[in-house]
């Protein structure tokens, strides 16, 4: 069937009412529609009040072009499991008013707060029955733009040529979380600009703020250095490179967006690539074998090894220099300094290291690491050129083995260990958190194992004769360590403050869905990260339980289903989650057919 | 560093022998080098003996173009393990020959040999060291086809704008197995014409020659039917049909590449849209509940449910109008026509059966498959138009519960559970099988579980407080039934036949992937198909044990990263394996150093 008569269908099956109350997704925390059915719309006036603002403009610019050259038809629309009609075919029953909606305007009180951690996101939309005019109102540009974003999934075909919205509707809405956001890692593989920028529209469709940019790994540096040319002789190539203008391309086009872009240079772990053109007297261990098939000699979590020389002076003095040039190139006030993971046994073909352990048998990983944090915080603190400067660092950094044994508590530690055990622990030392716990939001969980010469592969039986174990083949996590795959409804079911006393609870700031690029790059980072990060921005933005309390990720599905295909209309190569046929029959793919099935 | 610096260094680091020494994949039976070192290649001219033939002569043009056009650059070379020296930087010092190879002479034995199973595929390939002409011999066109694709892989770019081929080298080869294919299915999500034209290309490419398609299943039907155009009715809309010149130019598309073309009509299970258009009677439990939450009452193993009602005479009638009206579009004598996983529950909802099951009752549901059988495979016998038509179904028809009594041992079946177990069975009772084993081949495995309102992902805690066990989120199978996801080590190191006797394994034909779309469309397919069945593509080609008996899937690595590569430039968007590092250090991402610790 024609997408117009699927349109026409559901407006037909169901009433007018339901027919065109569109689902947009994450949900508004508050969206009052009235019973007298949808109006046309012609909204390319827009009003502003006071001085031009090119953001909210350009950003009316586009959201207006998406409603008009999609001339969106909803894919996936609510209604009841019981009637398990087949998606009907009919003719229109189409209620409109007589009067066209053409002008959206828009109240914005403070045009010039910055995009910044907490700036106020929150907005309204009044659609009238009478009248021409769609009102916005919104404390900041930033919350313009999601009232764009709303308003551009509102307005739908009208199954003759036209466009209409849904009417009379009363949006009040703002996030329960300032920090939303999905990381990408470019030093894994690479990632091309135009995919980038993929990413950015579909978190400003979605309403994430934060782009998290794993910049670097040991395995490569793509970044152009003004401070170090030879950085990138680490590059996989003179065509994987960011320039500095690149950079400030990928800023700009993210702030136009309402998308921060929160930079981060992984120390002194997970440090070769780069560094070591440098000076290879600053990078520790850059050739070993990683050993892992020697467990006492391995020198890395994975290929290839190389972690900054904590003990050596010339390690800071670079470090400087790459902080300072890249925290004058990014805007936001969060920089991460990574943190995570480091190997004792790489140090064990340092030298320096193993003179400095030599000369005093108390020493500890956990003494050279503080040795680290006491020596590097400082300098990011006076090399940011940024007053408002905050530092992120993985948990790692903090609780660990091993780890630093002062970490200040300025810093703002992401954490991605024990769910809801790590969270606890953190802010309960009064760390403020963004949660990244990989058992529900890794987003690269689950394709298996990546390195080679793996014999654990080569298993022609299960389980095995000799010990009757089962084998990791079957059913098992098949290499992955942090299997299973995190489905959409895993990540939306994510409860990570619920064991959080109220103030331990206002330190978690939000959440982050990390899409870590061993086996990603251009060909999947997309189909990888959506739809799935958009059950993680409703979770932050709205939350995944209804008034009730109780859980509504069962009401999600019709909205996610619908705005999968919404972001592939968009251009972000979002994956399918289920058949078609579930999208045109609600709830006919439910596990149960108790609709609270899920608590 | 430039990717054209890349080749110097490898032609510099590892000396001129070594340097070229492209990998084509699959790897041929046999291949000899010379040591004389590369030559300019310039080889528009192409010989062909006998009468023109277009397939060859176009075969060759795409081959030459993609030459031309991409210059290649391997982008992964052998090198071995020890040496973990940096990917070098340096000048070139390429040996090269006097005069320029600009001529392919390409002498056909049997030049109308059709495209059918069991052709002959073989090949050879002599690049001499003197002289404008590298010599290509087939038994027929098809072998021919299969000597392009591993030349395009030889001629690689000569760093200086030209193209160059190391030489001398002789190539003779033949497939280990004369049916290697994937599975493509239309019915749970749609795939556009240039999505499926992408997969033939990456089979080409590889030696694929068999493309599955399962068209159809209880969730759409997408082929427009002269006989019945109300079952596209069923088709997900307008815009997911395959006219019949669709299905005719994917099998011109296909054949000019040498892959054959099986289509697969889905039944007595697995079938509801479409035939449901032509007569509702003769679709039981089409609007039911799947009911796995009841699971007595359950109709379906996912759903939609539906299956054929094998008792109303009125079923026969609309299957022999469609068999018979597909059978004259596909040309292939393989016709695919399903038997797998009949779920007795849903005939429940039949009067037609229960009251048949109550006249007699030692009547079992082995005798309802065996009615289906006995009045269906006649009429494929009868109606097919094509004298050489041979049956494929799936195992379950002999030997799952419930399974018909009696199966004419001239259908092929294919097999997909229980592994080798089930290879044994099927071909120690004198079945021809083809082997697409879930548990290696299965490469829609492990991204968790589709349906929605799953209380399973709702879980906070693991291991249970109350009862102690692990929960499905940590690391375990998240859903998906058939996890892990099988990665293309696992593919590769598949035995698949060591436990038969010569006869049994005379019996087998094959290999098959399956790539079931329940969560793929076009966004997907290539990446989840990509390059994971080039892993499957070798192992039927050529083997994955070395000429000692020992597995040489680390022998593939370097071989699939760079056919990886490959196949992005040849416009086949497959899924990054490594980070790119592991590409351009040889074996530094291997997990065990010893070499030879797959077995």
């Amino acid at each position: 069937m024609r997408l117009t008569q699927v349109l026409a269908a559901s407006l037909c099956a169901s009433g007018a009412v339901q027919a065109v109350a569109v689902n947009p997704l994450p949900a508004p925390t508050s969206i009052t529609w009235g019973t007298s059915g949808p109006r046309a719309f012609n909204g390319r006036n827009l009003a502003l009040n006071g001085a031009p603002n090119h953001v909210v403009s350009d950003a009316w610019d586009r959201a207006y072009s998406a409603i008009t050259s999609l001339h969106w038809v909803p894919q996936a629309t609510e209604a009841p499991i019981a009637t398990y009609a087949v998606f009907p075919t009919g003719t229109a029953a189409k209620r409109r008013g007589t009067t066209t909606l053409n002008s959206i305007t828009v109240q914005v009180a403070d045009s010039k707060a910055p995009l910044q951690h907490g700036v106020d996101e929150s907005y309204t939309i009044n659609v009238p029955s009478t009248g021409q005019v769609i009102t916005i109102t919104a404390n900041t540009t930033w919350g313009a733009l999601h009232a764009f974003t709303t308003l551009q999934q509102l307005v739908i075909s009208d199954n003759d040529g036209g466009l209409m919205i849904e009417q009379p509707v009363s949006i009040s809405d703002a996030p329960m979380y300032p920090y939303r956001g999905i990381m990408i890692d470019t030093g894994r593989n690479f990632i091309t600009l135009p995919k980038i920028y993929e990413q950015i529209d579909g978190m400003a469709l979605s309403k994430l703020n934060v782009l998290h940019w794993h910049l670097d790994d040991s395995q490569s540096w793509p970044v152009q250095m003004a401070s170090y040319p030879s950085m990138t002789k680490d590059a996989y190539s003179a065509n994987e490179i960011y320039t500095t203008n690149n950079l400030k391309d990928v800023l700009n086009y993210a702030t136009a967006r309402g998308v921060r872009v929160i930079p981060e240079v992984d120390m002194p772990g997970h440090a070769s690539s780069g560094w070591k053109q440098i000076d290879p007297s600053i990078v520790a261990c850059a050739d070993s074998w990683w050993s892992n098939d020697n467990w006492p000699l391995h020198t890395a979590v994975e290929p290839n090894p190389g972690q900054l020389e904590i003990l050596n002076p010339k390690t800071y003095t670079a470090v400087q220099k790459v902080y300072s040039e890249l925290s004058g190139i990014f805007t936001d006030n969060f920089f991460h300094v990574g943190g995570d993971e480091l190997q004792t046994g790489c140090y064990n073909l340092s030298t320096i290291t193993t003179e400095w352990f030599a000369a005093n048998a108390s020493r500890t990983y956990n003494d050279l690491l503080q040795h680290w944090v006491d020596n590097a915080v400082p300098i990011f603190a006076n090399s940011s050129g940024n007053p408002n400067r905050q530092l992120m660092m993985w948990e790692d950094i903090a609780i660990s083995t091993p780890h630093a044994n002062t970490v200040p508590k300025n810093i703002i530690l992401q954490t991605w260990n024990n769910g809801p055990t790590n969270i606890k622990t953190l802010t309960e030392a009064g760390y403020q958190v963004i949660v990244s716990s990989s058992d529900w939001f890794y987003l690269d969980c689950g394709f298996g194992g990546w390195v080679s010469n793996d014999p654990r592969y080569d298993v022609q039986v299960n389980p095995d004769a000799v010990d009757g174990n089962p084998n990791f083949n079957w059913g098992g996590n098949g290499g992955s360590w942090c299997a299973p795959y995190k489905t959409w409804q895993r990540i939306y079911d994510y409860d990570f403050a619920s064991n959080l006393t109220s103030t331990e609870a206002s330190r978690v700031l939000g959440v982050e869905a990390p899409l870590w690029s061993e086996q990603s790059d251009d060909t999947t980072i997309s189909s990888k990260m959506w739809p799935r990060a958009a059950a993680l921005a409703e979770l932050s933005w709205s939350g995944n339980k209804g008034p009730n309390g109780k859980s509504r990720v069962t009401l999600l599905t019709q909205r996610i289903l619908n705005f999968r295909e919404y972001l592939v209309a968009n251009g972000v190569a979002a994956a399918p989650l289920m058949p078609k046929y579930c999208l045109q029959h609600p709830h006919a793919c439910d596990l149960y057919y108790d609709q609270g099935a899920v608590a």
